[in-house]
């Protein structure tokens, strides 16, 4: 494993403390890990945190969400690469300012969480023995989405002479592959600069600013020329005199606006450069500290204060590993349009393109629906505002109902998952990738997670919009989907890929077959429910969906579905031939740090015949649907299946650690706890180059929450079972549920439930096992499971 | 000025000598210069010299003449940057290679003219103490034209562990823009990368392959993984073992072929894969060693064997820079395809995009007209295939006859000059490039060009087949393109921009208009001779240019062409305006190194108003129609024009150099070639970063053999009178007169001149300008022109 003393977990000192993530040195070839751990954003857009100067094997984007664009026909669309807004490149005396070159006599870049600001601090060297002191300061702001600013100052140990180059450039791409036509560049005001550029496809106008403020003492305006080039627009300052031991002060201010904001809707392309060109000089004249300010406050509201996590642990890391995925999670979400939804990167990296997969449901979406619903909301929204997509793909592979893309993007794209993926050792083509044609259990995710929703947050005005639809038009899908096997009298879903990526083209994927068992199932509830208690909603849906003739279809299937049975050694087969594949010797595979280090020696097509697993694919159906499964068949299966799982998806090893705390074990459930927390801020340097693993992170809060918290829905009950790692001392967290916030208290010897806001209803919680009706707070002894 | 010492130009030793330029030092600031100097290529491709290794702020270029494309609509069609193919990513025990750490303790890196091979020797020292030798060959073959062939060699000093990342990768943009779709990606034999690419807008299909052989005392096949990416294929080898001091040695062999291919034409993208996979099989089996005999021959006999130039001078540079100049013209011209011409960078950057400007036919063709008829026919060819984009510009502007585009790509492509340039500094927007619109003087040029082709060569059959027609039909442009000024009774033409690019919407600017003119009378002389003396010629042509209605107008116009007049003062004027505009000190601009400095202060609409030029503009005119004006007017107009030129164009150096001969004065011609010389060879290290000056390096051969050597065609007829500068003993070298190979020695005392070929026929040549009829050879003094 590449892994390093780079990174410091521990440069947070009193109120800071667990707040800091550090990098203690620069090495031009893990630039990446950088970029993307730490990464600024506000969900409107994404900053890879590359630096202001280049270096080579850099990948510098920043991405708007939503924007999403085709560069060709046999592409899948994603989301563009914009304009560099960051980019400056220094002249020190001449020469340019490099890490690669001279001598750093001090490094330090550091994340601070809390007020989301990116810090760099360098005493720099350079070739001439000159000696500067070098601090870049800058943020994404979440409160003003449009708005990112950089402060940087340079204090030469000598009287030095600056040049600067800092402006738009344009030219970036996504691995080559420009979306944007290029478009009028322009100076105001002799200091602000724009430029607009359309996406090829989609037409989508950005519009970028960039000015600077420089102080040496006081404000000043350095000699400057202004250049265009190619999709650029930049200035280039000379001739600055700095004295020795003085500070000298850049402050650039950028925005971003595009066509597709909400807000912004119906404007020209005049009109929205003319409205960012305001708010650019708003912006420029608010100052750095002002707009700091404004953004810290929105950062607590939204986060912090919200919704703090403590863990009392022995290990630094853990506080500290629940705060990155609270803060990541804040940057990847774009919580002010429910068009838009979390890619599986974030918007950190270009890897999988921006799209939207079943992450967003079964990983990230507990994070909010328990404790920012609205968040919550606004993503299952976006799968409402998506049915035209999902409705399309059902009828061109002949179904009925919503069948879901596996990778989505904009609403109404459908399905958008690329066709072709990595090489074929034996076959020297490219690999087809089957998850958009057949990895269909998408579609049960979304049902399941509207209705989780709906139980822990007792929206019901959500259901009557969008949940019961929601719920009926997947189980059309899935009533149409089943196949009539004459022989064995039973309907199967066959020829799929289930969560276990690794097998292609199974048929009766246990987790397939029960979530679409369960997705009907809920289906004839509400049906039922409409009928009766709604008849307006029922006949409004009826008109929709054809209510009755869907309720007969869904009853006729529902006890004909096929539900692979638990074997008398508690295995529950994962599909119709997993449990008959060979089964090798996988501990090289194992252990490796490389993911997918098994197609170095097989091809896919010889992986499907091996018992082998990419990740949770049984275990993870007995998460979700933990009433149908005893706690010795889990641990049967855990048995069985873990040894064979190479958890080569980031989405393994939390779940993992779940189901490790329900079946009582809690130091394997902490080691994968840690294992699930390093995947992206541990010290492996490489793994997160393509961006942070978004379902991770939302992973990382479960192990927490639904794993050490002990905190479950059932049936629409709570209950509450925490059971801390012999590491921690305390965990204190708050959840929503049904509209009241409850606080958490767990340590080893007791657990405190309180009411926030108490209320005469009381409240029902199942603590360890036994039903508590609550007023204002219950204590309980810790009990094991 | 950006100097330094890296650039040595006397590595050459023994009959290397003067064959060698070298960089003595790695500077990660200054890649674009030895990109684009050691730039390798024959005609069919130009490949940029970067390193295998990536760094940043490289330009990483590969074009394939000819195959332009069109990213947008608002964007002008240029040559796409084709895949990556030298690309290697080394870690040697775990470190990655690169010249940015550790230590470099000897570097040269070499271009070797002679045999047109790029040599990389490195001992370099990384971080962890280890030390390494490296050399890295590399060439373009002249003799199979879709080859590119290493050799890296790599000892360590210790016993070592390489890894190695190669293969071929089309992330490759032109400054951001992607040029072409992904394809398909394969690989062969377990060995054979394959990569297709089609451009996005005209469709050509291109053809990538790379293969490795390695070698470590015997071939060997160290443990490899392949691997896919987004428009990448590449090859991952592991765990090679390399003893201290052995060697172990990296061959890669690619290679470019293209649907635009003539020799391939019609043929099926699959059927052009298979050719060039089976190219690239022959290829690697051949081997570098018998690639690279093949390829030096191809070298010689097109090159060093046809036209040696020998120059005998004090300064060591002089001969170098001759070679160098002749070096580029082969690497950069594609003989092998008439439908193509030379780019304004060559091959050797995106600068112009690849565009042909009248820099062929006025710099550049002479060095062919003279040395190699068939490539200056080629050149002269591609004009004429581009007819119809020139009537169509014509047409557009309500002309008629043949409007060549100020900016040429593919035949048909008509105008491809683009319309926004630089900022504006005073209005804040992009300035409007007037250049596609306005500057009309190509047309003349072309015809000039043919003119002087067809009396130099007296290649007849292409006069038959293209000469008459160019000629003609370009006159029925000027004819039309005329406006009468009623109050003068006179034809003038208006509102274009000459030659000086710094003086747009001027009227009856003096170059054009004469050339106009002459351009005119040349076709109504070629009409009279095609009506007598070749009647069938004639009827052909009449039906496709309706001879007889354009002689009449041509007749009805020429007297009447409004031909600007030497003033009594002995100057002409530029245009109508020019002298009386301001007049500036001009020394702050003339002396400084950044060309176009001047619109640091001013905006073009300013500079338009003061009397200062961009180039040579009257003076060229008198060295294109040196017959016109006595050698006291021309004296009088150096005098006047050349303090206003600030020499902002590369064209405008050498042309005042051989003006310089002409007017006897020496050693100013000798300073002004040498300045010409060091455009792009000399020390410094910016001004050749998009690509080198293709003009400039023809114009570099006429100063030496138009200027020094005195050679010149005029009214048909040949004049030598050879002038050296001081520091040079002798000149030899050889030209094309009329089918036969006439060598040339000159020295301060005296000039032989030699038919190599003796023929009955005596042969007439004005020597210091009296009239000599050879038939041998013949001896003349050295006599003040």
């Amino acid at each position: 494993m590449v892994t390093n003393t780079l990174m410091n977990y521990t440069t947070g000192r009193e109120n800071l403390q667990h707040w800091l993530v550090s990098e203690d040195g620069f090495r031009p070839e893990w630039l990446g890990k950088g970029e993307s751990v730490f990464s600024l954003g506000n969900g409107y857009m994404g900053l890879r945190s590359v630096t202001e100067e280049h270096y080579a094997n850099e990948t510098r984007n920043l991405f708007v969400a939503g924007t999403f664009n085709k560069f060709a026909e046999n592409e899948v669309t994603e989301l563009p690469n914009a304009a560099d807004l960051i980019w400056m490149e220094f002249k020190l005396d001449g020469i340019r300012f490099d890490l690669t070159q001279g001598n750093i006599l001090s490094y330090r870049r550091t994340l601070n969480l809390k007020e989301a600001e990116l810090v760099r601090d360098i005493t720099w060297q350079s070739s001439n023995g000159n000696v500067y002191d070098l601090t870049f300061r800058r943020f994404v702001s979440m409160d003003n989405l449009h708005v990112i600013a950089q402060r940087v100052t340079i204090t030469p140990k000598q009287n030095s002479v600056l040049s600067l180059t800092s402006g738009i450039d344009g030219q970036t791409t996504n691995s080559g592959v420009q979306h944007f036509l290029e478009g009028n560049k322009r100076l105001y005001d002799g200091r602000f600069m724009q430029q607009i550029q359309t996406t090829t496809e989609s037409g989508i106008d950005f519009v970028f600013h960039s000015v600077h403020r420089f102080y040496q003492r006081e404000s000043m305006n350095p000699t400057s020329i202004i250049k265009m080039d190619r999709r650029q627009i930049f200035f280039d300052y000379s001739d600055i005199e700095i004295p020795a031991n003085e500070v000298f002060t850049i402050e650039k201010y950028s925005t971003v606006f595009t066509s597709r904001d909400k807000e912004l809707n119906a404007v020209t392309t005049e009109e929205l450069a003319n409205h960012a060109l305001n708010v650019t000089r708003n912006v420029e004249s608010k100052g750095y500290e002002n707009l700091f300010i404004e953004h810290i406050q929105a950062w607590d509201e939204l986060v912090w204060s919200r919704t703090p996590i403590n863990i009392k642990s022995k290990e630094m890391f853990d506080q500290l590993a629940i705060r990155f995925a609270q803060y990541h999670l804040a940057v990847m979400t774009p919580k002010h349009d429910n068009r838009m939804n979390v890619g599986a990167k974030g918007l950190s990296g270009e890897g999988y393109k921006g799209h939207t997969f079943w992450d967003t449901e079964i990983f990230i979406l507990p994070y909010y629906t328990y404790t920012n619903p609205k968040i919550a909301r606004s993503l299952l929204e976006y799968r409402y505002l998506s049915l035209p997509g999902a409705h399309r793909k059902a009828k061109e592979n002949g179904y009925d109902g919503a069948m879901f893309p596996w990778e989505s993007a904009w609403l109404d794209d459908g399905e958008v998952t690329p066709v072709w993926g990595a090489a074929d050792i034996v076959t020297g083509e490219a690999t087809k990738i089957w998850s958009g044609f057949i990895e269909q259990h998408i579609t049960s995710d979304v049902a399941f997670a509207a209705w989780q929703y709906y139980h822990i947050t007792g929206d019901q005005e959500f259901m009557d919009h969008y949940g019961y639809e929601l719920l009926i038009d997947t189980a059309k899908f899935w009533a149409s989907r089943l196949e009539w096997n004459e022989s064995e009298n039973r309907y199967e879903i066959n020829q799929v890929v289930g969560p276990d990526e690794y097998k292609e083209h199974v048929n009766n994927n246990a987790f397939t077959n029960y979530t679409a068992h369960w997705n009907i199932q809920k289906a004839i509830e509400y049906v039922e429910l409409l009928r009766i208690e709604k008849p307006n909603l029922f006949e409004q849906l009826n008109a929709k969906l054809d209510l009755e003739t869907a309720e007969a279809r869904f009853r006729h299937v529902l006890d004909l579905i096929y539900l692979p049975q638990v074997r008398e050694d508690g295995v529950l087969p994962q599909d119709d031939t997993y449990l008959q594949k060979e089964i090798i010797d996988l501990s090289k595979y194992k252990n490796q740090e490389n993911v997918g280090s098994m197609f170095y020696d097989y091809n896919l097509e010889q992986v499907n015949e091996i018992q082998v697993s990419k990740q949770a694919d049984v275990m993870i159906l007995m998460y979700l649907l933990e009433d149908l499964f005893s706690a010795d068949v889990k641990r049967a299966n855990w048995e069985y299946y873990e040894p064979k799982t190479l958890h080569d998806s980031s989405l393994s090893l939390s779940t993992h650690s779940v189901l490790a705390s329900d079946l009582g074990n809690r130091e394997l459930a902490y080691s994968l706890f840690r294992r699930a927390s390093e995947i992206d801020l541990g010290p492996n340097m490489k793994t997160s180059d393509a961006g942070i693993h978004a379902a991770s992170l939302g992973g990382i809060w479960q192990a927490v929450i639904n794993g050490f918290g002990g905190v479950r829905m059932t049936s629409g009950n709570l209950r509450i079972s925490p059971m801390l790692p012999e590491a921690w001392d305390e965990l204190t967290f708050s959840i929503n549920w049904k509209g009241e916030t409850l606080d958490i208290y767990a340590s080893h010897d007791k657990v405190v439930l309180t009411r926030r806001a108490p209320s005469i209803e009381p409240l029902t919680v199942e603590i360890y096992g036994e039903k508590q009706t609550i007023t204002e707070t219950f204590t309980s002894e810790v009990l094991s499971v």
